[in-house]
């Protein structure tokens, strides 16, 4: 079917409103892509259950629907409290306790909720509740804007990188960040650049997140696109039409090993049986230095009905016992070069990321 | 939930009958796990429908459905015959050409459809139609017979190779043969013997037989399986407690490469990597001493729309490409060696498998 008009990207999360009649829609993402449907949220409570039902997914979004989470749940008690801003460090606490443990192998969620925290107590000793809580929603815009900068200069940075074939697993677009993307940002680039690009998709179960989102968001953007089984890459790879293997990195240890979405680890091994470049994407937040190696880093868990069942269907015995991480880990030695707004990062290692350690001048907080 | 009996394992087709009030009966396999339904084919259509539809699946299992289809399209031709046999000859030349196109990479179903033409040959000079009905109907229940036997010889030099955590991908028991399975006899025989197992079997998209087939026959026989998504299969490996992964061969080149389920190939790889040994299990009838390696081997592909849509449930906009072999090719030199019914043949050569080509004694033709 011939298109007259590219339609826009979906967006995966706006802010809507003001301070005390806020709320935030979210793209419900475990419809797409055969519904297209906003979803408003106005409590912790809907930004919690989204979180976990997958409604918003991708590090980075749930990262800023997090931090917007905190705002939802202050405003009405400060509302409320009319007082000091102190009073409202219990329900602070509150909030980040309840989201923290929604995501703990992405550095995404952790550190927007740092972001809110380091907010609240720069500002504790001279606002008012009400004017603390404008203060966290402000710092919640900034966290989505800059997401979405970090996003533009990602895509920049990888799109000299990829050309012809391309393999990438998950979603990493528009509907995972508050931007182009990381991963999926690059490619798009790519494309809008005038590289003739031909990208293969696997399925990414069990959330099918290449299949339902990764594959729709490339075809909004007019890039053509193939899908296939996440067990038909390697036989992909020994075609011989790709050059190279994508991902979006979701925490970057100090040495440069990497946990991504499940089957990142296993398409790297295989690209490099290939001789086939495997880059990951991501912001420089995503480096975390206090995790000195992959094996650190804590893997959470899908859940298992996700594997025995899929959309609702049993494709397994009931009672079958099942090995379901979320995320794999990486070791550097495989990753040809990290791909952050901070630039290309050859054979990442200790010394050449350390620098990502360092506040990035637009990312210092702002004067008080 | 304890079990005070183990059941019995399900078999994937019967005959049942005589000759002309004959008719094979198949265990329906679409709707596994959750319904258990033998259904009746009367005629070549049925026994084409159910191979497309995979109603009957599994290299060996479609080759025996493929050689009493033959007798079927033939029966009720003879007996309006009445005949000499040589008036059959086009019915049968029609019911191969038929079956033959419906899968052309395993080595199976050609090679029983070889033995038809072969034993319709021996007898055609002597017998009226329906005698040689009765003769084809017998070489059917010799080729269903003789898969019985070689499952059972594969089963028997396999399970010394197995113990600890084995990973393991498509379905290769009773489900896909006409006796214990090739790489799953092997593991089952292992657990028959006292051995220690668990089995991480990978789901195995599009057509799932890993957790729609693979699972359900390890629960019936007692052994530990647990499932996992095929994306998670390196690491898995990289976890460490894998001591050996297993598939099917569906057919094996001159040269050792061999053809096996999508996904095998992408393990052997990733065995590999990790230092674990490799297997394919076959009868030795998969070897192909015409193919000179395995990408000569033509490939047969999946529908699309199986990529696209789960059990009826759509996962990928309506449009997209696929790219959805059904087959891959793992060189020699990732297996570490080929089970066969004639023993274990430790990294497979030109040189080493070539005696595979001559007749086995059991398998030589009866004096007419």
């Amino acid at each position: 079917m011939p298109r007259t008009t590219v339609p826009a990207p979906l967006h995966s999360l706006a802010w809507d409103g003001g301070l005390e009649d806020g709320r935030l829609l979210i793209l419900d993402q475990r419809r797409l892509p055969a519904v297209v449907r906003y979803v408003a949220l106005r409590d912790l409570e809907g930004v919690i259950a989204a979180i976990e039902e997958q409604s918003v997914r991708g590090a980075p979004a749930v990262a800023i629907a997090g931090a917007y989470g905190v705002v939802l749940h202050l405003v009405p008690r400060a509302a409320r409290l009319g007082a000091r801003s102190q009073a409202l460090a219990k329900h602070l606490d509150q909030a980040i306790a309840q989201l923290s443990r929604l995501r703990t192998t992405p550095a995404h969620l952790a550190r927007a909720l740092e972001r809110q925290r380091a907010c609240f107590a720069r500002h504790a000793g001279h606002l008012t509740a009400l004017e603390m809580c404008a203060r966290l929603l402000m710092e919640a815009k900034r966290i989505h804007r800059e997401d979405e900068e970090q996003c533009a200069r990602i895509a920049d940075h990888g799109a000299p990188l990829l050309s012809e074939g391309i393999v990438t697993i998950g979603n990493s677009g528009a509907l995972a960040t508050g931007g182009i993307g990381t991963a999926l940002g690059c490619v798009i680039r790519a494309h809008q650049l005038g590289r003739k690009l031909r990208v293969f998709v696997g399925e990414t179960r069990p959330h099918l997140q290449g299949a339902r989102l990764t594959c729709s968001e490339l075809q909004r953007a007019g890039v053509p696109a193939v899908l296939l089984c996440d067990s038909a890459i390697a036989a992909l790879l020994a075609d011989g039409q790709i050059k190279a293997a994508i991902v979006a990195a979701d925490r970057i240890a100090a040495n440069g090993d990497i946990a991504a979405q499940v089957g990142a680890y296993q398409l790297a091994v295989l690209a490099k049986h290939h001789g086939v470049p495997f880059y990951a994407a991501a912001p420089a937040a995503a480096f975390d230095p206090t995790v000195p190696e992959g094996r650190r880093i804590p893997i959470d868990t899908c859940d298992p009905e996700d594997v025995r069942c899929l959309r609702g269907c049993r494709i397994a015995p009931a009672e079958v016992a099942v090995w379901s991480p979320g995320w794999d880990i990486t070791p550097a030695r495989l990753i040809t070069a990290l791909i952050t707004d901070r630039g290309v990062i050859r054979a990442p290692n200790a010394q050449k990321l350390a620098p990502l350690a360092e506040p990035a001048a637009a990312a210092a907080p702002p004067a008080p």
